[in-house]
């Protein structure tokens, strides 16, 4: 069994954005060499998601409207978690409705993907240097 | 270590439904002769699901009526996504809430699951082809 | 390739809490001998979560002041599911939003976290004895 990981880093300028990381995934599965496995990507912060779905802006606009309805950012003492100074209990709950983690196959050393499937860095608390981790594993 | 893949083809007639998938995945899981490991079933679609909870009918019509309260299919042009000429960006949201995917661990060469552990495809644009990866790697 | 499978038990006072597992998740991790791999923890009762988030008392408010608005318990006759004499189709529901699993990374023998990131048992639907499993693959 072989093993591979990496740390992809973020710095977002806004609170808020949704970037398509699916090429410096496939980067790192032929780094890795690996050709039948699975990939783990996920988020190394609990303000952040990694998840798969399409690249479109106007859905990625309806995500950002329909997330920020479903738990809004303010008003900021809405939230207890942001007694403790923070302003962003919103970011930990949008995180945990699209999730942390998503985990692909791996075959014939490529990602083993529908059509339209890509991997998305979700980021609900920019502005500052976050990461996501790829760790492979396979032969 | 060793690899398998398979994908399972679903054409569903409605709109929506949950299709009960668990004897397709045993039946991947016993052709692979793996005995230990973890299987990735997956969506293979970003407007469908693959997740595990109960088989109960009433359950399942909870889990439709609850989602279109959060993610309502219409007024189509309430989304962003459907100015492209598309009608299924609640189905996009949908299958975020219910996930894209499952790992399961294999022990024994049985799927290892609680007693009540049912894998389900989630249909949320359906009425055409669509397809969920099964993907096996242990030993 | 190396696998180890545990099941952790709880059996918590209240219907619902959040429980922080990472500990008992690492010393699995030790006792497996694993220094890379993946280790899966998944709910398996299909009325529980397994979620990475805050160890925060705050944020847990949040969470379950949040759940309880978007799929609230009572009443109990507004789900279908509690036609069959069962009154948890909320902890369905609850536990579908914040996830059945996650999947974290093995790296020289350690859980390959960001800062914050904490491993929950969530529990929707308690005062009973449930179980978490962890499974392990790697070398």
């Amino acid at each position: 069994m072989k093993s591979y990981r990496k740390e992809l880093w973020f710095n977002v300028p806004a609170r808020r954005a949704f970037i398509n990381i699916t090429g410096q995934v496939r980067e790192c599965l032929r780094d890795s060499g690996i050709k039948e496995g699975l990939v783990l990507i996920n988020a190394m912060h609990i303000t952040a998601s990694v998840f798969i779905n399409d690249d479109e802006s106007g859905l990625h606009r309806d995500f950002e409207t329909w997330l920020e309805q479903l738990a809004p950012h303010a008003p900021i003492d809405h939230y207890r978690h942001n007694d403790t100074g923070e302003d962003n209990a919103d970011a930990h709950i949008k995180r945990q409705v699209m999730g942390r983690e998503v985990v692909v196959a791996i075959t014939e050393g490529d990602l083993d993907f529908g059509t339209w499937e890509q991997i998305f860095y979700g980021e609900f608390d920019g502005k500052r240097k976050k990461r996501v981790l790829v760790k492979i594993i396979g032969e």
